[in-house]
């Protein structure tokens, strides 16, 4: 078996906890405006264009779009449904920046940091490079290098934004972990070669969340969080 | 003015010491190989062929080439001038891979950290993202992002290579500082409308190095290593 040079991470869900970030500054602007939004709704509604505005790029019918971008024509699409019209260029900004301020699931720094130790640790994410660059100076998330979308010019699962994310590390396939709380993630790049690793983030999508809560396919690696996914590899070494 | 957002680093010479690293690593060779090859000139030597096989690419003459192959190319046609033809596949490997093990500046490393902390520090290099990434993690360079050559697949000083670095980072040229011990550096993108900041590495082309001393021209700060303009932007914060 290759030694394991190098982690790939899927950033939304896997490392960041994207709801309950956008649910708790939303509360703040409902406290601070006197609004009375259902945050938790307007994060799941926000969510559920994601897919559809990336998949407009994906079968180029649209042109290559970062997803700074598309988050923010999304959210253009909600306000008004949300009885937001009135929030000011600077407030819309903001609010479309939450992306780039989400806090880490309790494990993540730590594991990361122990992971980092003796792989090249890179994200493999849909978020354009100033997005997760961000996102790790907010949150103190260690990474070595952002790869993923914006620098392959593919969304995953294209195959592409994997295989485009290892070469650039001079690395084959084999080379390389996957690590994601998605299924699907996992088969698209198990399908490619990587060995993969599923850390399931059961409450990603909220209380009520049905799908991707256990391992649906025999993968690498199943941890149950970033502490122990680091415990795992550092024990095969 | 508008606050500095990025700092983004020449890697060769001005982060990392690439001759003293490869007389090094050479004379460990002579040693173990029982030559007497005159390893100061070799590097010198392989870093004459550097610009011009950059050149090539720049001018359009030659399509896309990362430096590891440039670096490789070069090594060819150098080992037998040096006696050293007899080197087998793994032996030439490696000594090319030299560039990914370079040694940082004395004052580098702690220089970063204390610049990591308000900025974001990033990379603008003509190395490969492998070959950065590689560097990094063998000398604990933290890198927020690789940015340069690769990912704009465009050598410096085209302006591709730094304005679509800051563009990557979401940032205007006057939001980065570009950081470099050669005013041509400094030059092509103080012309772009980036914040410049030199840094002397008088002994980075060996003893007798009369270029590159002294600041040729106005730049935003001059710093006498990384401390120095660490210390510089913390007392501009």
């Amino acid at each position: 078996m290759t030694p394991i040079r190098a982690l790939l991470f899927d950033v939304f869900g896997t490392v960041v906890d994207w709801r309950s970030t956008i649910i708790a500054e939303g509360n703040d602007l409902n406290r601070r405006k006197s609004l009375s939004v259902d945050w938790a709704e307007f994060a799941d509604r926000w969510r559920a264009m994601y897919q559809p505005a990336m998949e407009r790029v994906r079968s180029g019918e649209r042109e290559w779009t970062i997803l700074d971008v598309l988050h923010r024509e999304s959210l253009e699409a909600l306000l008004p449904e949300f009885g937001l019209e009135g929030f000011d260029e600077a407030e819309r900004d903001h609010l479309n920046r939450v992306w780039h301020r989400l806090r880490p699931w309790p494990d993540a720094v730590d594991g990361l940091l122990r992971m980092k130790a003796g792989h090249v640790i890179a994200t493999c994410s849909t978020g354009n490079v100033s997005l997760i660059v961000n996102l790790a100076k907010h949150s103190g998330l260690p990474w070595d290098m952002v790869l993923g979308a914006e620098v392959t010019r593919h969304y995953k699962p294209l195959p592409e934004a994997y295989l485009e994310s290892a070469r650039l590390l001079g690395l084959t396939p084999d080379a390389c972990y996957m690590v994601a709380a998605h299924n699907s993630d996992l088969v698209a790049a198990g399908s490619l070669g990587f060995a993969t690793a599923f850390v399931p983030r059961p409450s990603e999508y909220g209380p009520s969340q049905d799908f991707d809560i256990e391992a649906e396919n025999p993968y690498t690696f199943v941890a149950e969080d970033f502490r122990d996914l680091a415990g795992q590899l550092e024990a095969r070494a």
